[in-house]
């Protein structure tokens, strides 16, 4: 491994590159990013050697795209289209449909893998970039049946030498299953922050009575624009179903209120507490198994 | 101080117990609680030396009432009733109106301190105490003008020797924020647990793709429905305004999903975005100063 290319330096591509340069000492780490701000903050911090350019993907050996999902698709083909026949090529986006589809009838397109590591803060850009970021954390790999042998191999090594557990799924479900689980989360916490901004303008110091419980269900709220946009866009069906489902659920809750039925409120409420069995099973969060405990499955 | 009884040994009263047995080591610590299972627990566990009877409290120096706020209103007059003239009286619910209403005419008014102490985990019961619970977190003290002196100055004394910053409001206006800043994210949380579990008895597997950021969201989801449909109830105007006004924007949300309008979506997260730094100002939380700045300030 001679080249590796990081395309977009943000969080993932900075926190990748952190984690990725010791399992690949003799490499040469080449950034890119939109934002000439974003490539200087990671050469000055030594996330990448130096700043590549396009013409730098046909000597690559590994190219990972970190970017925003609106901007992949295109992305993903000029990086194919450049690329030598023993370049591994991933990403690490949010959707994978259109992705899949728009790679489906690329020649190289054996040489992809599909992969979306759930893993991030609602921190951004190269400043941002944190080691261990996915450690413990899940890989969802999608449509690995269309990645050759060798590729699905040096990628499989290196999501678990970055500490990854690896799940295969195919896009679509993959998309419609992470609209509840995660981006739906994102609608909720921006809400969230903006029902209590404005009342903010109308009463001071409510912030100030805030505790642990609301900075935590509010701290996606301060995720990146930039990143969950594109996002919403791409997987809105699915994200669409999701809120329209949530805003479902509140309203027969609001209904209930109004009508007092406190006892039916009760035992929904202790209903939904299963839900900690369940998330005892989440991977990097406090209430999961170890690390080790998970290494050793 | 020769007696302190705690009233409900939960999360709140058994935490209490723990970081107030240092202050006064000369105490006796009679505990008190609806369960008796949590009784044994919390005599075994060492929070209180003994369990007590409504016998004990014409002896107590200091009674503190941690129980859900619908059984608070009676269980306060009575222990007004029972204390001897230099007990100090105070309890921890999260709703304060109606307990401010409730012993507004009583003759031992200002031996009550209405407190609430703004911290907590998800967690319930006394095996849930935890020593440090409300180091660097808010306090709201109501009414405090019809607290004695005396009374007051005990009640602050301990909540600073606790590590609490003390703020002061009036009873309406606690509750009206309180609504939008803390039972509003339960109710978030709650219903974000069920969207998730409904989907699942459908599609398998989903909890595994969760992430940090779901964890994140639905962790106030695993709160007692003991303690919150009491709140819920109690606070119902200000609770039901919150929870109006977080629906409507989630389905102006979803409206502009609708509408594909992404910039204005993009600009309006942007916008959101800034509750990052409001944030900042809350104790307790991981973006917040540290413990040592608050105590300076």
């Amino acid at each position: 491994m001679k080249t590796v290319i990081v395309k977009g330096l943000g969080l993932m591509g900075g926190s990748l590159a952190k984690d990725m340069r010791p399992l690949y000492p003799e490499a040469e780490f080449v950034g890119m990013d939109a934002k000439q701000s974003h490539e200087q903050k990671a050469v000055e911090l030594g996330l990448v050697d130096r700043i590549g350019t396009a013409d730098d993907f046909d000597r690559a050996d590994m190219v990972v795209l970190c970017i925003p999902v609106n901007a992949l698709p295109d992305a993903l083909v000029e990086v194919m289209d450049a690329i030598h026949q023993d370049c591994l090529v991933w990403d690490t986006g949010s959707t994978k449909s259109q992705l899949c589809k728009r790679l489906s009838n690329h020649p190289k397109r054996h040489q992809y893998v599909a992969a979306h590591p759930i893993a991030g803060t609602e921190n951004t850009g190269p400043e941002a970039a944190i080691s261990g970021l996915f450690h413990g954390k899940t890989n969802i790999v999608c449509e690995v049946e269309r990645s050759g042998f060798e590729f699905q191999e040096r990628a499989r090594e290196l999501f678990q030498a970055l500490g990854m557990r690896i799940r295969f799924m195919n896009p679509d479900t993959h998309d419609r299953q992470i609209a509840f689980v995660s981006h739906l989360s994102h609608i909720s916490s921006f809400m969230l922050g903006k029902t209590v901004m404005r009342e903010e303008q109308s009463e001071r110091d409510i912030f100030d009575m805030a505790g642990s419980g609301f900075e935590s269900t509010v701290r996606l709220a301060k995720s990146s624009p930039a990143m969950w946009t594109p996002i919403f866009e791409q997987n809105s069906q699915a994200v669409l179903e999701a809120l329209g489902d949530y805003i479902k659920h509140l309203t027969e809750f609001k209904n209930k209120m109004e009508e007092e039925q406190w006892e039916e409120l009760y035992a929904e409420m202790e209903k939904i507490n299963g839900i900690r069995s369940i998330l005892e099973g989440i991977p990097g969060t406090p209430s999961a198994k170890t690390k080790e405990e998970i290494q050793k499955q």
